[in-house]
């Protein structure tokens, strides 16, 4: 396991125990970005092991550590679409960022610079977080040439402003910062799942008057999935898209280890079907952030995310596999 | 914030980090019922920290003091109605209501004599308990002049007559007491949720027989939360109405943190939807009882009792505004 | 509570609460196999305190303790079918069935063995495991004359073959044992709720070779609980129906105390509904199997176990008061 | 296990697994006091599932079920002293004292009773709490002739008056009324490990008054614990004696599953050594209580509390055996 | 409780059950600084929710909060050495310190501003933390006129120098920061406790050049508390002197609910006496740090680090009434 | 770090934090044992996760990926005696040892063959438990020349002969089997902290029939840590000696999560002091067994038992140096 690869394949459970091994991302093995066998992978699974944008309760810095322990739960192939993303294309764990605990700003250069080299060797990044500020050095990373398009399951916009006074970098802020960088359109991006109280509706505002297409729960929940899911499709189109779900879209019966619950979310099968739905776009890199291990002591709310973020690498695989075939 | 208000203001989350501060509920500014203060208030945030009625598993004691730490996670307004009980009126915490834990008779005029000069200075009670007993005591002092009509939600009808012999006094009977005092008029009671075990079905014939209306939990979810809620609103009219929802009245996974669970109850989304039909009606105080954070280390639960109080706080905030305007 | 019965009645909270006294399931009387009393039970409910088949997270010996706890909360009557279970039949506590954590082989023998001493009685069992493996041994006693037929929910098929190697007796595996000792009829076998990832999809062509009806949860999902259950009772039609109900069939939010959890699946409410589809059959007996009280602190998961081991108990004794009526 | 006894024995884990079977205290035969087997019992463990005299944090009540849970961990014989006192005596379960959990004269009246019939038949009671208050009404049965010694371990002397006005009877003020109604000679009663903060010190005053030994735990940790006992035993001597020893007299971090914590106690280890000491004592009861499950979500107190417990059935035992001899 | 005291008093558990109320430290009345009333205080209570200086595992953020809820679990008196402070001089409860999460600097800037307003009104502050990195800007305020002599109780000297490069700012690093910026004269700093692994010993040795006292566990053990207290005291002399608790120079199985912790440290009781030796000195200030409430669910930690609060204000109000006796 | 080693180092916390990174055992290199690397390793960690000996409680099976995550918390060197294994050889995580968890006699060969193989190797290994059961084939592999002396830390002998009539292999009966199997010189054997109540005594008698020193937790306690452990080398000499240490011999309170625990222990700091009073011995391994992390949710436990890991490590360390230079 420790050995250059190939083979990108996990370790079965019928031959080591779920339970068993150094938990590496999906039993994958282990590659370094700077061997040279980074070059032969395509999906690469990293951590963000950070909360330096939390301004409420932390804890997402410990995300990256339990979503691995739980990952080794999860098997081959996805029983409903019949996909593997580990027989479709090369999947591998790249290991955690580096970060700065107790530096914003030099936290988002070293994020940056370290999914810079990511892009550099053509992997697709499958995200594991961290509080949802670190999308935006990822976002910086791979939109280096032209903005992207993007599907975000929240219960917030992320389109805050500042807090405290004059600070801009909080996990409330990524996505109206990516959007003033140019890193985003803000006409191809659609945030599903809004809800809970507002502190005075100018994030949403701002997003409105960009463009941005906000589907409250309310609608969501009256149009059914399918149809919302329809919609965003086709707002993003065939752009470049990145996917990226805040575990605190779900209700917090389904996800309470997170920082910021919101009530009257949706659903874990409800996600997986619009996760699902993402198969035929042009997805260029996934996250799955906020899940903060102190707030829920059972690790199910790991198992949700790993779940999903298997979810997210099906669609990923699907997107590059058909790119591949091109 | 010790000082005499105005403003009637809960300290933003922009200010000082919500985890920060002493938690009053809400955030709100503290206000004595013997203080000029007292005057100006609206809606006065109570808590009642007694369980001395629970016949079962304890801990509903600690619920305001849960319920208070969890309820500085919530910001001003509703996303989904627009509505901001903090601007449409004046909010304030007072405090706890003094109790008797051990004594059951004690308690109940403790209550009733703290109620009373709330209702003296025109507050409309927002409660949190505490055990469903302390509804009791609260109607003694609320429906002075008439019978009061009552939406409640609940996993349980609360319509039992004795205990352990002769004991009249639980969170089993509050209802039924009620009734027998003439403070509920019972052609004006609509009860929705109610499911579980039977212990003989006594409590749901007596309440059948006095013309409670009785909507249990398979009749909700065959007719859907709207056309239900329509026929609540109808029943209850434009009467002095009072709303008691017991957290046991969602399904457990939302709420595990109380003593009397039952499984198969609804969600925290489609509470919310049902407790926003309620903005027409003539409110005049309402209760979310039974938290019992002993059940739930994770605080979840007070979570979302909070949450829902503050739906709760809207739907009196619109009554008080619409009496008002009257 | 120590002597000989009759009467097979639990104990009433109206005189001792629930949380009180040594707690044999739902509060029932204990007799002992070789008693006397033991020839006038006709529903047993007993323990099986093991996990040696599981092959992944253990804690399932746990399990028949922590039923037995929070079983006390149960009352007399199914609130929305009428039925009481403990009206129409004679239910008794039957204490744990003989186990040897360590040995596989022993242990099944065992259980056999005991469940044979159990149908010579002429008592209809309801088991509370433990892990899956241990409807193996409980078939192997029950399914002497005839194959029978099974309503089995579950997120796995348990279908699989081998694990580690040639080891064929694990929590994987029950029901493939059983079909090929011919004590099921495949042909009759209806399994609902199968997901999560794939290890390579072998145990479902398996199952659906030779027969077995598999419902996999989107099919579930979108025909509705009532079209398929009306489909399942076809299948098994009159003859002798084993139910067996591993509680991962639930979504992991309603029961995370379950050592291999997928998410997206049905809800307490949905199962409920389910199990009353079946009061029609002709049911021999029945399991609840998988709750592992590590994994859930709160106890819920169990609450939840012994509210269906209630829902399955109303439908055994429907069952055994028509055949007797019959 | 449910036919009349004899033989008074635990179950063996080399049969039964120690987490197996239903739960009576120490694996002991379950014994109704009305049977003529309750004759020949020597030690009657029983159980009080109330807390209706806690003034602060509940919980107790579930105490005799989790120690039930856990005692069946302990084994044959104590492994320092040699002694076992099932070989010794007749020990056997006697279910749990009937309580009210909504009145605290009511329930008074009710342990008095069933004690009543426990010293006519005359077992010696090991009791397993509930709150403290519950070993006045014990008192009140097995001090009829004359007035006990009691050995008291605990971090608070119980010796209150009044709360809340005019509230006599709480769970800090059993010994206070046992004195007062001549239960206890104050002269032979120690009090050791009393701390933790003072609301007045009129408690210690009123017991000094009258002859009490109060050994604060600075003196105890000062002078040894072998030093104490020795004084302790000269000071209750050859008297009818009864032991009380309440969990929070340890150190929480031994013991965090209680209401009324203190930091600052002694260890198990010393708390061990001291109950060894009782060996030579004339004891005629003992009670274990305060054990409160919610507050201890692993079960360590409670295992720590049926080790006690089985110390004390030791100590009780050799008391009862040099009785007999005598 | 709202309005302006005095008096200066802790509400009594006699009259208002300890669990109850708006939960202010101690029960105290809570004073604005800015308010007259403030100038009356003696000792202000003072919480710092904030954990940016933490490289590990976060959550000190949280400890007012919950020191908070457990502090009303605290009573009026001293048992074992008489003292009351809230007899001998005035204290109350002045709130949260402004902080911000997402900013170092801006956060030492806003305490240092704030304890500077502490000072200029000649209160002693009793400070509840956040992180060890509060303890810089308290005595940025503290030692305006000369360098303070510090008793400090840690398992860490935390005089590092940087982190992550140039980071010079974190909870290890506060005592280096304060002593290169005159703010501690390092001959007459005690640090006792230290323990645990080392990074490479540079912390240890750059203290004893300067001529801090390091009194290592080993040592402490081996030579008792009194002994070692007694050179602390000697060390200090009558030098205006600071208290800083780091929880985790407690052994975990006492304070499990911290960040960073170290086995094989001393007991409650023992650091109650090492408290209690600090009476005689010329006290300025006290903290009590890194209580981290999301790595100890039971609570606890919170109330071990309370009772010493309690304690280091008696040692506090001991040292005010000498100077004002002066 | 996936990349050949040399260096065998942990990585920093100083550049990473360390709370991230996939977790190895302390940080180190990933070694595979048929890579040439493993020729250069001294001190191998390896995982044996399996609990299929355990007769209780299981759990034990997930402690490896448990004490993996906390040891990221490990630094670089012995405070208190100067020694840094990782300066003074070279130590690698070797990954998790093959087992079978639903079969014990295949389990037992694959352990004695991958010990075998890093005898082979020439490599001390440090093994993190699994439970107990999981020495004796560690001691077949080891022991291949000659029988080894032990120091073994327990609550219990592990010297029982059967269980459940037959079954001679589970956690309670690893050093009888090896005594019999001549792996263990039974005069160079020295248990130490035996306690708990007994089964019968039957292991405790055998055990001094051959010779082994058994100290029991009361001569412990009395003659002191450094008289017994001067005894205990004495015994064992300069032979080749195993370490093995039960989790379950220090008190619970430092320790819960385990499945047998006994009250009355031994202290952290206890055991660290005997561990370096290892350092003049002959040691050719050591294990760390029983840590069970479902019944320690704070995860507290696994970090005592990588705390008591990095001690044995630097025995080991020093006992490798000197034989190098021998």
């Amino acid at each position: 396991m420790t050995k250059t690869p190939p083979p990108f394949e996990p370790v079965s459970s019928m031959q080591l125990p779920r339970f068993a091994g150094v938990p590496t991302f999906m039993r994958l093995p282990w590659v370094d970005l700077d061997d040279a066998a980074a070059g032969q992978v395509d999906i690469g699974l990293i951590g963000i092991p950070w909360d330096g944008g939390t301004t409420n309760r932390p804890g997402a810095r410990h995300g990256p550590r339990q979503l691995r322990d739980l990952s080794t739960m999860i098997r081959m192939a996805n029983a409903h679409t019949g996909v593997s993303p580990f027989k479709l294309v090369n999947c591998a764990e790249l290991g955690d960022c580096p970060v700065n605990p107790a530096d914003v700003q030099d936290t988002l250069q070293r994020v940056t610079t370290f999914y810079g080299k990511v892009a550099d060797r053509h992997i697709t990044p499958m995200t594991a977080g961290g509080d949802h500020l670190v999308s935006l050095p990822i976002l910086r990373a791979l939109a280096r040439s032209e903005p992207l398009a993007m599907v975000h399951f929240d219960a917030h916009t992320d389109l805050f402003d500042k807090y405290f006074g004059e600070f801009g970098y909080t996990h409330g802020t990524p996505f109206r910062r990516a959007i003033e960088e140019g890193l985003l359109d803000p006409k191809r991006v659609v945030q599903i799942g809004i809800r809970g109280t507002l502190v005075d509706g100018a994030d949403i505002a701002w997003g409105k008057e960009r463009g941005v297409r906000i589907v409250m729960i309310d609608e969501l929940m009256d149009r059914g999935m399918e149809d919302v899911m329809a919609e965003a499709c086709e707002i993003v189109g065939d752009a470049a898209t990145y996917v990226s779900f805040d575990i605190d879209s779900l209700d917090p019966s389904y996800a309470p280890g997170t920082g910021t619950p919101e009530i009257g979310g949706f659903s874990t099968f409800e996600a997986q079907r619009m996760i699902r739905r993402l198969y035929g776009l042009n997805l260029v890199g996934a996250d799955l952030v906020e899940v903060s291990p102190p707030f829920d002591p059972t690790g199910n709310t790991a198992f949700v995310g790993v779940s999903l973020m298997f979810e997210l690498m099906c669609a990923l695989a699907v997107s590059i596999d058909r790119r591949r075939a091109g």
